[in-house]
């Protein structure tokens, strides 16, 4: 099935928008009844599709409804020639309690590859500035890397270990929030004398890999807060981040949650389904949709993302604190280009060309079937492009992170800063929103609960995070229908 | 409530056997009707407890049988005075994912607190040999075990990571399997030269902390493993394997899966009822207790721990590589001990007595509300004793872990190796049994299912493994049933 998310260029093909995903849902409606249900979810990504997927185990009668033609949100893969692309959320770890429990229960175990591959080819990483370039060997990027992180997370002595000491509870120490006043660029300020112009090029160059935002607009708390969940360690970064994926791409993780609600035969699903309200009154909650469907149920799980949150009409409206933080909204967009490349050689290759390329970090991330080496590139919001806007000038991107080397026979993206249901990619934190907004994003209005990455306390941003979400949303739930008439009836 | 299991000693009372704790279930039994169940779940440590909750919420009959009068197997607190001691497993990290699955979905992850005060008191680290004694700093502890550990692991240049790159699948590169072959003692042999005598003791120290059986029996491949686990750093395994437990004691965690299933409305459950056999004929199992009640079920899931699995007679029997398996047993015979001490300053100590002593490694561990602190002691099958066989003896080990400083009040202990339930503490491998029976433990017998920390792949060992297994038991049960007439017809 072809999704409608989503871009590939070819010489052959040109621009085309749309990619073959896995996830795609057909039909893209089961709704036989009229309802009411006992919960509506709203979205189908990791977060919507555990609160379902549980909410259905426990015997609940679940509406999903999702504005898209296809699960998975902000994490979804693209199968192309066998293939996989993961144009969003892709990387996993058993470090990441929520998300391992569920590659665990559904015996995926074993389907998980390494991103890198230095067993041959070039084996080396390529660092361009302003100034210059130089080719270093993986070892010595990595004491690069980690000598410059160090640098800038040790506002304590310890390696941020005091100021977080509790990596799922991050603000346990109260002097914590004293560092989401900073931003990432105000850290560097306090130990720019300290760094090397090279570690300064690369520690700038990861900490946008990780925020995609600008070093401004760059909380210092949460770069803070990813450090402390990776295990306060560049090892420990770049094992949890950007090493291990599943063969068979995201979505055919996702996919498993969906089939095992819809095997308990108590779901319901409407795809392309944009949500136009959602009114809370009477003991109900009324879900109109842009093409005026209407569904009822007594609870309502929203996994609407911070950015878009305020797109969807409330009544009553959303609390002011809540609206406020949607509306500052947060800083990531990621621009998430996939090159494949004919020089094989590549596939050992790791590079950072910043600040002056459109794109700025990229590794070799596999070999496709053609033989090519596979190649993943991010951008941010420093020098933000548009890259369908002009397909040339991200292809020059590409070839500008290791020139001569980058002959590009094929680009996969997805384009999170025009996805109106996204606008961005996954939640980076400005300064101030978290210390003042993070138990708002969090808290329940009336018989909507609100579940998402976003707001998560452990890895937030991460596809673990969602699925803590959506724990927590079905535990909620079912823990206070229990007992209540309407869901004891069906026993 | 107070157990049977446990004793505590005060020069007050003497030896007292049985101790409080809110694990013990009363009434011991809510059985109502005759069955036929649709599971019965052996065992209410946290791989039966886990299974047995996943049942109920998936809307099944469940029937939990169980030897003692509490839950919690392996893993259970004594609130004594409102402080708790933790009669076995006891630290939880963030990065074992099924436990922190469940302190997030049970929102306890701010019950957490760490077992190292190192803000006051004596703040150092004691280290006595035959050869005499060392205060160091803990700084200078951590650059000991540091050393030592990485000379013990590093087998392939990177610390143990090419030989287990993947810790949730660790014989995924086969040459990890000759290291199964090998023991502590023959790892030893090889790096001999190059341990100082220092690093020496304190290396073998951790090592038999981890196994509690001797440098022959334990598995060097399992060894490897836990450093895995534990991010392949001495830091890693101090973060994960004996800092973060709850303030209220295992036990407040376990009820917690009691009482959701208990809410279900599917749970029956029968303590005091140590098992006799277990058939599964004509599509069925029977489950005779000791005391002659039989009770059928469709599926059976047993926790039964792999020392005491032979003494139950299966029908048909058990496979030849499972029984071997159990026969040969794993090697843990941890002698824990917990004394409580007048000394404050003694909060911020650590200490190892190796090899002379019977208790060979402590920490401080908390204060009590007496204002004690309270010392965590361990020993094993090195220098094995039965601690309330001698406790004038079991009193003597703890004082000379640190001579003048351990003036004994109390002492709460749980003796492992004669639980006839038990038969030893946390698995930990002898060379040959994983690499050979592994899969055996984890396979079916008809409608038998097997789940145990014991066996499981990931934190085997850990509670965290325990919930793995318990989680497998139940998808697989559930997938299985899911569609036969026995389970809709409730719906």
């Amino acid at each position: 099935m072809t999704s409608r998310d989503g871009f590939q260029w070819t010489s052959e093909t040109g621009l085309v928008q749309g990619v073959p995903s896995i996830g795609v849902i057909s039909p893209p409606s089961n709704i036989a009844g009229v309802g009411p249900w006992d919960i509506i979810v709203v979205g189908s990504g990791y977060a919507g599709l555990t609160a379902t997927r549980d909410l259905c185990l426990a015997g609940h009668k679940v509406l999903l409804v999702e504005a898209r033609d296809r699960i998975g949100g902000r994490s979804w893969s693209s199968n192309i020639g066998d293939y996989p692309f993961e144009m969003g959320g892709t990387w996993v770890h058993w470090g990441q309690p929520h998300v391992w429990r569920e590659i665990s229960r559904y015996q995926m175990r074993e389907e998980l590859e390494a991103s890198f591959d230095f067993s041959r080819g070039v084996n080396h990483f390529q660092l361009r500035t302003n100034e210059g370039e130089s080719i270093m060997n993986h070892d010595e990027e990595d004491t690069l890397l980690a000598a410059a992180l160090g640098k800038f997370v040790d506002v304590d002595g310890s390696m941020g270990r005091k100021i977080i000491p509790y990596a799922h509870d991050a603000f346990h120490v109260p002097e914590a929030r004293q560092y989401d006043t900073k931003s990432a660029a105000d850290r560097l300020k306090e130990i720019a004398t300290s760094l090397t112009p090279n570690e300064r090029t690369a520690l700038e160059s990861f900490v946008l890999l990780c925020s995609c935002g600008t070093l401004e607009t760059t909380s210092f708390f949460e770069f803070l807060h990813w450090w402390a969940l990776c295990g306060y360690s560049y090892q420990g970064c770049m094992d949890a981040l950007i090493s291990y994926k599943f063969k068979g791409g995201q979505s055919s993780f996702a996919i498993k949650f969906f089939k095992e609600a819809l095997a308990t035969g108590n779901l319901s699903y409407s795809f392309n389904s944009p949500v136009q309200s959602i009114s809370d009154q009477g003991g109900n909650v009324t879900l109109t949709t842009r093409d005026g469907n209407q569904y009822t149920g007594s609870r309502l799980v929203s996994t609407i993302p911070l950015n878009v949150l305020n797109t969807v009409s409330f009544n009553p409206p959303l609390d002011f604190q809540r609206a406020s933080a949607a509306n500052t909204g947060h800083v990531n967009q990621c621009v998430k280009v996939h090159a494949e490349i004919s020089n094989k050689d590549m596939r050992s290759w790791t590079g950072i060309s910043y600040p002056f390329n459109k794109l700025t970090y990229a590794i070799g991330d596999g070999t496709t079937p053609a033989g090519n080496t596979h190649i993943v590139c991010f951008g941010g919001f420093h020098n933000h492009i548009q890259p369908e806007e002009n397909i040339n000038a991200t292809k020059e991107a590409v070839q500008s992170m290791a020139p001569g080397n980058m002959d590009v026979k094929r680009l996969v993206f997805h384009n999170w800063s025009k996805d109106e249901f996204a606008k961005g990619a996954w939640f980076f934190s400005p300064p101030n929103l978290l210390s003042t907004s993070l138990d708002a994003l969090r808290s329940r209005h009336g018989n909507v609960l609100f579940a998402n990455s976003d707001w998560a306390v452990g890895w937030r941003s991460f596809i673990d995070g969602a699925i803590e979400e959506g724990t927590r949303a079905a535990f909620t739930v079912t823990e206070e229908l229990r007992g209540s008439s309407k869901s004891r009836s069906r026993l």
